[in-house]
């Protein structure tokens, strides 16, 4: 198994699509040229094809395991986190302040896709630290963040995130983890939290966990939650680890894949920890952390995609079978229509995935760097949008990707299985697609459906432009944008939040679509005549189509769905 | 984990959607009266229920594996088979002559999705058992068929299909096996064959398998294969198993899924064997216990939705989470309207891929009964229909009740994701989704689309009646029809095959999509106001409105596709 970095159509997005231009004209990027950015990119696509790729079967295989309460790793993942580490990737947008390289997050989002392609399972350490470095940054004190945020930024040190407990999920409001105070700056932590992503290793000298927790007399909900951070192993005066705290890691997940990376029963029997942010304000420091982890967890998505594409093309331009069509230059299966249709439309869906995803990083980023709220409601929005199409993306193409194998995909030595297996909890971490598109629908049109509308307006200001050159193909991204404006007004005008809930999912679906045609389009006036302007005809009249159908969904109302009891629903 | 079995809807689907009056007025058929039918569904659904689904778990965590060359089976399954064979549910449909209960194939698919939806594993073995049955019946000797038939009808021995070689998958003519006259009525078989289910168990005392091979001088491809049966122990000449064959198992593979059922590797070296039909005619005998095999693999695709389906909904009743709609009835996140649209999804397509898969049943029962063309032409274009959109469905409702159970659906425990493992290979094997896409637009569309057109016809006409009383539901479905038509013309019109490949998968989809709107169309007409018309009403608004942009990829062409390079498809 060999992995390619997708290094050439990020800078191509960079230059073409996304507008990295625009971010290096603020003071704040102005140091991420792009001889920078296309350093940056080489180096890390290097460490992922030549270290983190060859861990991926080898985490599967052995996956992590516990060892008297230690979380043992798989050979080679303390190689591999250290090669991150040393490469600077965890801190790549940290603050420089604190050994931080502080670039823009679309490097973060470059780099975290290509570590995800390469190896999942350990790339979700990586990302988790770097939401908790971001919160901390946010959040906590300048003496906290003196004491973490340098080890954390380096590697020496991973940090997680706490949030679910076992009748806590979505709902995090229902958590019951107590925190009391112990009068002299700290505070004990009880409690037992669930689903705690690489909770322990073996090859960090410590092990942060920002925790929520409720102090007492805290009001019941979200609104009662305070964050805390609370390490493994207490920092002595040195800031070196020191005395074991009361915490530990009860026992671990069997999942149905990712099985390099431990999941974590944890409990916390009056750990030593300090709070981050205000009293009751944790839910903005999670919030913090959880929007960036959200992109991040998109673009593992995207990451998986791409890794699971080159796996398909490469088995299909190897594998002979049955008599090709007279218009292929091979005569092995890739000369096939169909499996020609699957490689295109994973290969088509991964560029649109990766733009969208991109796209959200260089919102942020502009809303970092300019303080513009148009930038940060820009940034809001494409929040859920990114999320949930790239890890739909990765989970539809790793299935498309095993399904070109044909029977040796249902077989685990090829390969193609583990994609499908790890890449299929990404949909549901971070807060499932569906909270993403109730999300959508509701906390981010509170603004009337401004910032949707202005990307709408952006976008058909483009396509417009585009129709001179493309005129077919611009018109129906330009037909697409009118159909998601009147869907978008169909949900601004609905008072009552269930009938939006019922088409949230298809509504946020075909929202990415769309976008993912205009996408396209972009990179077809970049590249005319190429391979670009034929993927995105490929995308644009063969997959797009669908946001009809899902718009159709969107607006249905919730009527119809509750019309059915939940005795009828039953078999 | 517990299963329902789902006989109402199958005593619905025969009395009001399927028409299996008009096989009950054959003479073949005139004994399978409705008490019959239902006593059959009744009693087989409490063998699902209280024998199968109890062994779906351990049959996954255990596994099968090779010991010193024999297949040991996970606890239960011999169990559990022996409750199938002497329910009589191997030979349901077989011949009565030599044991067979000789009811109607509408049984063989009811039965079969039901003993699916409890343990696929196991149920993959009497499913192939009665493909090989059946190839027997239509195309071996008398002789043969008295020494093999009794014991393979009545569960003693386990009937294989063993086509595939490394070099010879989707392309089967590509297969090297050899067969060599032995000049005593007997050949002698030689080469390995893959992928081969059910190779060998610990619980059943012959397995014979039905082989492909090729005989000296035979012409290239497909047209120089037999068949020949080969058992695994020699029959003595009182029929009971003697010596031993010179065939074994030499390694099982290691799957994503379907653990409990063993996929062999088989190695016959100079095996002693029966010609089975005439020398050369392997491909017309394969093709009887295909096309059967493609309906049954079609129906345990619905039977894994509908347990999928009952697992999540059983979840979603259960489970509290956050403040639900004021529209539910229940404060569990079956009230939420998100979970809510992925219940009603699921089971809307549960229905439809069984109403679908059920019909074409009844169409090969009609054709066997009558020896009507007509309905042998409606068999053979609803096979490719049925296999493909049942495995589909199989696929998308196991991950999507993946998604209800949130992030305990990614733990092993839940149950959720063995759905989605197990389901995985139906749309692969006995001919990939694909394959049978190609087949759809071309071998069943070589009658100049005769037997798509007079099922059009017919659709439209009944919905012209369910006009009067859904004015608006007929009309969406009739529209679907109208271009569901003008699609069909279209691939009719395409001269260059790959012109209909392109599009082939998408056309399957489409065609199922709007049959499935048909079908609850009829289920809405027989139950007015009730749970039926609403489900109809879910479907029909919500999720038959793909077909349309599916009908605009399928007429898209092959010259789209091909524009893309090989180097251009690279990353």
């Amino acid at each position: 198994m060999t992995y390619r970095a997708p290094v050439e159509d990020y800078n191509f997005l960079f230059e073409h699509v996304v507008g990295l231009q625009g971010l290096r004209a603020t003071e704040r990027f102005a140091e991420a040229t792009d001889d920078v950015t296309a350093a940056i990119l080489g180096e890390a696509g290097k460490m992922c094809e030549e270290v983190l790729a060859p861990l991926q079967r080898v985490g599967d295989l052995q996956g992590s395991y516990l060892e008297n309460g230690v979380v043992r790793t798989p050979p080679g993942y303390a190689e591999g986190f250290k090669a991150i580490a040393e490469g600077g990737w965890v801190g790549i947008a940290a603050d420089p302040e604190y050994g931080g390289m502080g670039l823009p997050m679309a490097l973060t989002t470059a780099v975290g896709e290509m570590m995800s392609g390469s190896c999942l399972s350990l790339q979700v350490a990586p990302m988790l630290s770097q939401g908790h470095i971001e919160a901390l940054e946010h959040h906590a004190s300048d003496a906290l963040k003196e004491v973490f945020l340098p080890k954390l930024i380096n590697g020496e040190w991973i940090g997680t995130m706490n949030l679910t407990e076992p009748q806590a999920g979505s709902d995090v409001g229902a958590l019951s983890t107590k925190a009391e105070d112990n009068g002299d700056g700290t505070y004990a932590i009880t409690g037992q939290k669930i689903f705690i992503t690489w909770g322990d290793s073996d090859f960090s000298s410590n092990t942060c966990h920002l925790v929520l927790a409720r102090l007492p007399d805290a009001p019941a909900g979200v609104k009662g939650i305070s964050l805390f951070i609370v390490p493994k192993l207490l920092p002595d005066e040195n800031g070196e680890p020191g005395v074991r705290n009361t915490l530990g890691v009860v026992s671990l997940e069997h999942k149905m894949g990712l099985h390099g990376s431990p999941t974590c029963v944890m409990q916390y029997d009056g750990a030593k920890g300090w709070l981050v942010g205000e009293k009751q304000g944790g839910m903005a420091a999670m919030f913090t952390m959880m929007n960036n982890a959200r992109l991040g967890v998109g673009a593992q998505g995207v990451g998986v995609a791409e890794a699971a594409y080159q796996h398909a093309y490469a088995y299909a331009l190897e594998r002979k079978q049955g008599k090709t069509s007279a218009h292929a230059e091979s005569q092995s299966i890739i000369g096939h229509a169909d499996v020609r249709r699957m490689l295109a439309s994973m290969k088509a869906d991964v560029f649109a995935s990766r733009a969208i995803s991109v796209c959200n990083a260089v919102a942020i980023d502009m809303a970092n760097a300019t303080g513009d709220k148009a930038w940060k409601a820009r940034a809001a929005l494409l929040t859920p949008i990114s999320k949930s199409f790239g890890t739909d993306t990765g989970i539809l193409v790793a299935d498309t990707g095993l399904q070109v194998h044909g029977g040796m995909g249902f077989i685990e030595e090829a390969g193609a299985a583990q994609f499908c297996r790890d890449v299929r909890i990404t949909s549901i971490y971070e807060g499932t697609n569906g909270i993403q598109a109730m999300d959508l629908v509701a906390r981010k049109m509170m603004d009337g459906g401004e910032a949707a509308m202005a990307l709408l307006d952006e976008m058909e200001e483009e396509i417009e432009k585009a129709k001179e050159v493309f005129p077919n193909l611009a018109s129906d991204v330009w037909e697409a944008c009118e159909s998601l404006r009147e869907a978008t007004e169909w949900m601004l005008s609905q008072t009552d939040m269930q009938d939006r809930f019922a088409g949230a999912v298809p509504y946020q679906r075909a929202f990415a679509r769309v976008l993912g045609g205009h996408m396209h389009l972009k990179a077809a006036l970049a590249d005319r005549g190429g391979a670009r302007e034929k993927l995105a005809r490929f995308y644009i009249l063969r997959l797009m189509p669908e946001y009809a159908a899902l718009l159709v969904h969107a607006q249905a109302g919730a009527a119809g769905l509750f019309a059915l009891t939940d005795e009828e629903l039953a078999v």
